[in-house]
């Protein structure tokens, strides 16, 4: 199958359940609902070393509970308690603190499994000033700051989602995979739901489980997609000729329709790029992860 | 005293010494150098909940080892051991894996007190592939990844450096001390060795040592400082009548001097917006900081 | 009548009919397509002294004729035959020169009065070597340059617009006045058909027509409205004794209700912001301009 | 030749005098001064069809007049009398007119050749109420508007400087073009003295004197840079075969060294970036511009 004179290859991208919080962080203007959003969602490319998975999905300008401007971010993690402290870190150092910025529930009803009362908590933080409240029909915290107050939501739904959807996309030169990435995450605008964890939304190093040399690691470079090394008598690479230069987006969503969707609208967004000579996804064979993505159904 | 009539409160601000890396990340161009930078450096406000505190401090656009453009960063923590560890972790998840990204060492020969081999230890990830070389007279190790390489510097300085650095700006209105807060986190551009950890550089929620009603936390709402506590009975307000709003700065940086010029240059900004009533700065009475910053003394 | 505490004054915008061209520009990647929409806006702040009024409306990831990320921007002059040229010259030296870009027609059809061939004239800069062709349906011409095909719709769609809609934000500070501001533009983001010609979508200086002191003037300072004049014996100033600065969006869109809509947005975001005293409008007595917007209408 | 394994074709710049006015625009943050720079160099990429050409030199964040944050912008024009109307009109319309903007003088003595009263000429807006005053030394105006006082300093001075300093990318891809001239622009940032003021910095489509097919035409395509016509019989390519796309830098600058050096600085940069085939410049035989810039004399 081909889109645009680009090979899609017919392989599937499998993917894993995670657990999802889906916030939307607000402030004064534009510009400071995106600073605390990427405060909060910074050092989070992959559970495997970071303290959580954590993007941000979109600007959302009006419509808000507040009625301000504000960006909706996910927080992600395989386990429920380590879910639960990274929102409690994540809200209470880099929201509670950041300059106009309060925090609400944003997870469809629809999506969610269970609830974790993090605003509950964070509220200890006012030392006994802070008070109850209603705004827009939900239930609130006010806590005093040195700005005037801090608005969290008492309660945020959390998701049975999906992670590590995943597309490669193959590039005649560095640049020209990079800008086809680049491209597929501009598109990701329109899709709702989905985050792209690593960093700009794209992934530069491929990893394998384990390591065939250092017996001490979980995980290391996937040696068959590295240029430098498709020469390289040990391994069998699977880079084709044309190609000098691979990158992955790795998608996150609140099900898998939207993970789904999202690995659509990149592969299209990808192929408009000139200089791309093939996209495939990664998996391991069908054995680990719950969720498989065929490329060739997405079109 | 007063700027540009904005009276300087006749205080100190208490500063601590904190261990710091400070790194140069490179990258194909200033917007990837950034992207690489902005994740590494996330989820880095203060130790207190966070893993690190972490921030840039510059753009540096020509003369860096690899010839690319560059973005100084620092990453701070109080125990060698965790910086150890925040090193190879952010290293590992947010330059590894980030397109284009390369690593080196940035600290001045003369700030370093040890050195941290974390380009020794990311280069496992290579699994044998990885090859030591020399780059502008710099130890250096290149381990394939799908993009190419990445290069990153087998070593990095640590500093004995110093952080809580602060001032606090009093404003009529939020947004006046807010943009004022802004002011002075643009000015530092140009103050070499310094970070503002916090986001935007800005800090919203002050917060006391203990609480006084919740014996479980560490740290709670200075309530000295809150705006809508100034007429509670509870409360002896900090805040001038005039006052509606208030915004630290808290600044981490290489020494002594680099703060204490920091918060010279910064409060000068300040002052240059209208409706800031007064600059003060914060302190634990001089029992528990190692340093003293009196404002007078700057001007 | 208030909102959240805001007086609007019981006034009207006037505004005008204006001629408008609605254009796509599409890149490679979301950051192109920004680069060739904000210099072909650039210095069209009004038609007083500016070759036309222009603004980008809003960014469109998907769903577009070359399947790129685009900006929809609109072009606009009193005059058919200064916008005809303003168009020729912008794509031509902003479009056509601009990496990757590409230009298509984005006015909807009902509002289509008549069409410009402004891309049947750029092909000759092809010099023989352009070629006719189709793509979604568009007739466009595919234009040899460079970095490959600059591709442009032949006829772009013009419409009997609105310009000047408009509303003042007075607040108690510069900063809170301009954070409103800000505010209100990031808002209109939602708003289909809009946009806020001048620098970063607000107006810092309110004129009157002609001047009590040089003859030779078209317009001239509306001191009603200088914060810096409110106690000046010969000016009558319209500034509440609380507001120490003014800022007035102006509004621009393709028809009567796209204006009032994102004149009661941004009201309506406007007044979010602490230290916002009144929402006023400008007028000139109902005597010039075709369109009354009356603001307690509006909620 | 080679820089980092590219050609450095054997060939010149040919570069041409112009006059160029050189200002600093300041705001009360970072932010608000790129917002009017940015208006006021916008539709400036070439006097060809924009009424000047202009661009951002770069930030300048402490030691301005007015204590605040700015940017240094280039307006330049071939002819005085047209550089004198577009002075008057970019501040009058896109300074004048910015939320919290001022402007000064920031052309080097040593450069200048003559001053214009560029701001004496706008204070006539203030309509009597504008005042002489004294800042930092400079002869400066206070011209009241609704947000306070606009500043403008009374004279700006003009340089014979240079424009049309150039050079081209040639890459195996678009985006690997694209990437080299992103990356020759961003290290133009600490190159005192230049501008690019073509979109993002970079033309795409390179233009020769007249043209062959249509007589009315006053340039158009140069078809032998064209990647899509390296295989037409009716064109001489002068693309290599390994390459697909080509970009160039334009370069203007208040003198010939700090072409030179930009030059230098930006094909290094180029040539950091993998895909790159070869650099060139353009020149029309040395018979038209006064300045020659040898490639090879650079290095």
């Amino acid at each position: 199958m081909e889109i645009n004179g680009v090979e899609i290859e017919d392989t599937f991208a499998e993917a894993f359940p995670i657990k999802i919080a889906r916030l939307l962080v607000t402030g004064a203007t534009r510009h400071w609902a995106y600073v605390s959003a990427n405060e909060m969602t910074g050092f989070g490319t992959s559970v495997v070393g970071c303290p959580a998975e954590a993007g941000i999905e979109c600007y959302k300008a009006t419509g808000n509970p507040d009625g301000r401007a504000g960006y909706l971010v996910q927080i992600c993690h395989m386990s429920d308690k380590a879910l639960e402290t990274q929102l409690i870190m994540r809200v209470g150092q880099c929201a509670i603190t950041s300059a106009t910025a309060a925090v609400f529930n944003a997870m469809p009803e629809e999506n969610t499994e269970k609830m974790f009362d993090t605003g509950y908590k964070e509220r200890f933080f006012g030392d006994g000033f802070e008070k109850e409240d209603e705004l827009a029909g939900r239930k609130i915290w006010r806590i005093p700051r040195m700005d005037g107050e801090f608005i969290v939501e008492n309660s945020m739904g959390i998701a049975d989602g999906v992670a590590g959807g995943n597309f490669f996309i193959m590039g005649k030169t560095q640049a020209s995979a990079l800008m086809a990435a680049e491209a597929a995450v501009d598109a990701l605008w329109d899709v709702e739901g989905v985050i792209t964890p690593f960093p700009g939304g794209i992934v530069a190093s491929g990893s394998k489980v384990g390591s065939n040399k250092y017996s001490f690691l979980r995980a290391s470079v996937n040696e068959k997609y590295c240029p430098t090394l498709k020469d390289n008598d040990e391994v069998e690479s699977n880079i084709p000729e044309e190609a000098n230069c691979v990158y992955e987006l790795v998608i996150n969503g609140l099900d898998e329709e939207s993970v789904k969707e999202a690995t659509r609208v990149g592969i299209e967004a990808a192929c408009t790029v000139p200089g791309i000579v093939k996209i495939s996804a990664g998996n391991y064979g069908g054995k680990l992860g719950k969720y498989k993505i065929n490329l060739k159904d997405l079109f």
